[in-house]
């Protein structure tokens, strides 16, 4: 399934190809994952979302592989299966172990539950948490 | 506001209070905060879910400090505005810096745009990122 | 705070007054909470919604006080608050008791986190499962 | 995979038939997409939803396409797949250019994207902005 | 699809099959569903989810078919399409009637509208909904 | 509530204070609301969120009106509060009537009780909807 074509090389504009170009030198392979043929269609955004996973998730005060275990958190309290797969994916490239993928679901599994108890208790913050104003 | 009565010592259950005793004695503090107090009206879930959270956000293949940061961004993505708040604080508590929390939030929000970006592009998952029978 | 300003009897159009008299009459009570209000705004809206839950709220091959549960459950995973709250309130007038308000939270926490596992594992579903051609 | 089956003219309630013919009838086609074969379980919800979009989706102060678009936006927000795909067809046959499906992916993956922001930082809601009271 | 492998009784820990064993006979199957071995590969969460369902799930103020409309609204909410065949297949075991279930997918769909109209007004929650300090 | 201070133009970075310059200037107002005095914790987020707000909002194929009104869907469905109510203000700077809020909430609310109905009945996405090879 998909809303719009998947984008090969010799559909999409140049501007989306040289996207392509950049995703298989970085990662050091001919294939180019679906999410990103199906974005060619609008090359101004692929550009800004490729642009920004280059700026976002480069090593920085946290490391390239704790970000991807952030992103597949969010992509799993969204709901976002295609991202599950692409960042689990890209999270073992960049060094997931077994025992970290463990972790990190069991992490996630368990700050659903207590989102849920929280939010089902209407549990008011508690005014030490503000900082608003420090 | 909350949808239970939020328990001091006085009125909570003994099973409770002595959850209440652990938390202020792993913590170092006298304070509990209002998520337990609010849980301690079902003293055999307020037991679980401090015993999970004990096995779950010990250290291990990761730092109880990475745990934080997925608790946030599952809580973020989950629209809970008590868990980012508690959880954002016990992140500082084990050391995050503005500088983390800065690329936190970052990556947080460049997954959310991305996981709308599929699904609302409908892609289908990649062949190679199943796993099921391997 | 609010969108709209929560009309009272004498700033809402009659077709909106109108429901606010069925609303106190059913619940035998003066007080219109600030739901009904907000959505007076939109009398066509207002009187299709309370003509809904009419319909689908009445006892049933479900009794009202199981689908106030329901109601809740949706609630907490939606991270509404303004509707956990009022139809918490609204489950003790139907007869919500401690133990079954206990047991609701903890089946809704429960759900919460094998829903957040089924994601993050991308677990396709057993074929046994499909009945859409039975 | 479905959790009823999708009914077909021959399996069908006479009046999910009547609802049938009626979207038939309006979209000048003999096809009747699985949503609604599958709802045709339940033949006094078919008819009240079928009756629903025909109010709520009709042109008004906004049109039909920015209808639509909502639509989609709300659907990719939920993470529902099938609302997405069959809405997004729906906006196309009511005139969706690609600029324009373009257009409205990227206001969607922004809107997520600060939706995660305010929600991470706990952003309280400027007084100007409540006009509860106006 | 999946992001880990989908265990058999061959390939799982024994601490694992243990579990596969407590839940075939539990449900006097030999039948053993994805979701338990896509979890299997984590037999301490694997033990966790399990014992958890068996504690919260059973008969007490609330009947186990109960509990499941509460999951399947749950898992609605949150998007998770395993959770609803699983969890609408295992009410159907429990006696769900295809009356009940008409009437739980009224009661989670007028909920989510609701839910949705209570949050894009910004209804602040009524004073009288407030239980933390009673 | 917030997690971070909410900077006025005397603590935030010179980066951020030109951001705040630029939001006064594009709005003819003195006035900076509170997620860019929070957001200017990390002046290189605030400034791709300013300007990408530049450049997805702006006049194209779509109205900038027409945009506030699906970036209010998105927030709603992310239960976003702050970000409705901000969102709404906007749309009513931009020319929102009264009339077409109460069409936008009714669209909103109606696709929410969809997207329950489409994914509770696990409705499979009909082969037509599928454009990924065209």
């Amino acid at each position: 399934m998909a809303v719009v074509p998947l984008l090969g090389d010799g559909d999409a504009a140049p501007e989306a190809v040289a996207v392509f170009d950049e995703i298989r030198a970085r990662r050091g392979t001919d294939y180019v994952n679906n999410f990103w043929r199906a974005l060619a269609h609008d090359p101004v955004e692929l550009r800004d979302v490729w642009d920004s996973i280059d700026r976002v998730m480069a090593d920085g005060a946290l490391d390239p592989l704790t970000k991807e275990l952030i992103y597949i958190a969010v992509s799993t309290a969204h709901g976002c299966s295609y991202c599950v797969h692409s960042h689990t994916a890209g999270a073992r490239a960049k060094g997931l172990t077994p025992d970290m993928h463990r972790e990190l679901l069991a992490v996630i599994a368990l700050a659903s539950r207590t989102n849920a108890l929280a939010t089902s208790l209407g549990v008011p913050v508690d005014e030490r948490f503000d900082v608003s104003d420090r």
